[in-house]
């Protein structure tokens, strides 16, 4: 078993030590929450100075030009573009992941409209992130068109769910729970085969394992910044498309910013030529311009590595806890596959929600999520093998100790 | 007329006067472009180093607890909601306009297929700001369901184009070119009159001209937190819905923020009580903490107040363009009457492009809009009658010694 010195020599000869340093971390903490909001760049404390004095204060609205405002959804999707296997161009960072899934879902729905309109079926995981299912029955319940959401229950279950009414598959490629790991090509592949579109939100692997999008024949993609891609909290999202469907249709959410003539003030509405008719309205600068701190880490390594680290990572952290912890009533409800674990590791635990306040309470930062789910997320830009040792061994305590058991513990109030 | 000592005599005595000093404006420019991005209050730099700094870096995570950041959406709409006329927890900042514009337009329009179905038109007008215009046309061409735009070519003309068929009314308040204003008491009273609903876009009146939505029977209300407000570049935009409206139906943009239980983690949506059901994704939160910074300036005076200034400023600036420029090609396109004029003056002139370029390296800052319009905001809680004088003086300057026939000046840019 890994004792304490073979993590020190394993920081010790990681290639990506380094990397810990572009963040600000507080001392002593065990931060294994990237995967909901990732760590400060320490540069983001001086963008923020510089938008907010120098070209909001001193430019004022000359900043749209003079700051280059107006084009960073572009060239922050130029800069992301190819942690997930997007080209040039093709990506934009703007609005909410939700606001993101509706814009592609409708445009996902009109291309199979013009392709075989009588597909009317959405189908995605019960498991998946919620707001990616309120967002589909919405827009469903909307539309009043005949549309309706096919839920499986297991990843197993999705090609079974595939037919010749599918109009779309909406996968998040990493599940936020279970941090279970979909492979984009092969249930693209599938897809394709019986003629429906795949929709891949990325919000719990961009950043944390390889993505191909276009390798992999990927139609639509979607995800957050604010994870492991660190652009602040609630950073905006990205959007992605296939060149090959993006100028079929609109995307319905049809406001200025994605007009082929922004300030032609035209009466009627025409869709830029390209990925900028994804965009809406005004963006919010401050916080959209700190994600370019986030994604300057990247350009320092590759996915490549960063997935090696994860992994290992995660394999130590699964051990430890296995060996330390057997005698508790912990599930582990990640993947032991590597292939099919993203970069996050959940147990389930009965009380799951005091002995993660219990942890908190030790400074190791994980989170909870309904029902009985702990996640502990390892974020290779800055997590050490120390931290997944001593986080594993600090569980071990308070779950030996029972000191989640403690009032202050048990006591529920939301958790992010 | 009025002489530059009159105005710094009014300067001297205006009681607005010191709210100046919550603004970091650079010496010597005269600012006349609040209408479209207020200048930074002083606060919003040490705000934007505590939230980055402090809560994202020191807090993590758990700042969306113990910074309250899951619930600035509510605080702000509070501390916004007096501007407006309304009620406490009736509004919540969020999102885009655009964005916020689309929710309202479909929840209205479902109000609409409750009470008669046969109601399919959304009046509008033509010189609405574009998005405004875009967003609807984008939703009737989603739904399929016979909804249409009818544009009307004047303010005049809005009453005469309700009809039977009538869904929705969807105004500006002030309009974005002219600076016409609109009352919504009258305008909101003949459309109900008349079976139709109201939104109201507030974008270039909220903070600029008193308004009261409850007292004045209003339906919907949406606008941006960047002008007037001095939110920041982008900040989030607001929404507020009639109570009486509210809760019979859901607005489509049905995102986990609006969910009655956000980390209830359940697989159907249902709609929180209340405005939060107006929130959809994960909101920017750097962006969104600083458009507190703006609001705090206008608990020190009222709205009435602010008004009064605004129109004295108005009157002096048209008067002053008026007695200086009479022998050029200018044309007042913004209203004389107090009552139909919103805080910014626009004048057409056949180069206006090239007019506002010579004045902005004059260091007056206006803008300019297709086709022609030149605009110049007054914002009463920074901008002094000496400002308006020197702004007029500089104005004729540059159309008497035609400097804005210079190549720098005609040579087009994108102009925000």
């Amino acid at each position: 078993m890994t004792t304490r010195d073979d993590c020190l020599a394993l920081d010790a000869r990681d290639p990506l030590a380094a990397l810990r340093e572009d963040f600000a971390l507080p001392e002593g903490l065990i931060y294994l929450d990237g995967n909901s909001l990732g760590a400060r760049p320490k540069a983001a404390l001086e963008r923020a100075r510089q938008v907010v004095a120098e070209e909001w204060g001193d430019g004022l609205v000359g900043s749209w030009n003079s700051a280059g405002w107006r084009g960073l959804p572009e060239r922050l999707g130029n800069q992301l573009a190819r942690l997930i296997g997007a080209g040039e161009d093709e990506v934009v960072v703007t609005d909410t992941t939700s606001i993101n899934l509706f814009k592609v879902l409708v445009a996902a729905l009109r291309v199979q409209a013009l392709r075989d309109p009588s597909r009317k079926v959405i189908v995605t995981e019960r498991s998946n992130f919620p707001t990616d299912i309120y967002m589909a029955e919405g827009l469903a319940d909307m539309l009043q068109q005949g549309y309706s959401l096919r839920l499986v229950d297991s990843p197993e279950a999705l090609p079974g769910a595939l037919g010749s009414d599918t109009a779309v598959v909406l996968v998040t490629q990493v599940n936020y729970k279970t941090g279970y790991l979909h492979d984009i090509g092969a249930l693209t592949a599938l897809a394709h085969e019986c003629g429906a579109l795949t929709i891949w939100d990325l919000c719990h692997s961009a950043g944390a394992v390889p993505i191909d999008l276009k390798a992999s024949g990927a139609d639509y993609a979607i995800g957050c910044t604010y994870k492991y891609l660190n652009g602040g909290p609630g950073s905006p999202a990205f959007v992605w498309v296939s060149p090959a469907l993006r100028e079929q249709v609109w995307q319905p959410l049809s406001g200025w910013w994605g007009h082929a003539r922004q300030f032609g003030m035209e009466p009627r509405y025409e869709p830029a030529p390209g990925i900028g008719r994804y965009l809406c309205g005004t963006q919010p600068i401050t916080s959209l311009a700190m994600v370019e701190c986030g994604l300057a880490t990247f350009a320092r390594t590759d996915m490549q590595a960063l997935r090696e680290k994860s992994l290992a990572l995660t394999d130590l952290f699964i051990e430890q806890v296995q060996a330390r912890c057997g005698r508790h009533p912990l599930t582990l409800v990640t993947p032991l596959e590597h292939a099919r674990r993203g970069s996050h590791v959940s147990f389930e635990h009965p009380e799951g929600y005091a002995v993660i306040q219990a942890l908190i309470d030790r400074g190791v930062i994980g989170d909870y999520r309904e029902p009985r789910i702990m996640r502990f997320g390892f974020t290779p830009l800055y997590t050490r093998f120390t931290d997944a040792w001593d986080a594993a061994r600090i569980l071990a305590e308070v779950l030996d100790g029972e000191t989640w058991r403690d009032e202050r513990f048990l006591a529920r109030k939301q958790v992010t």
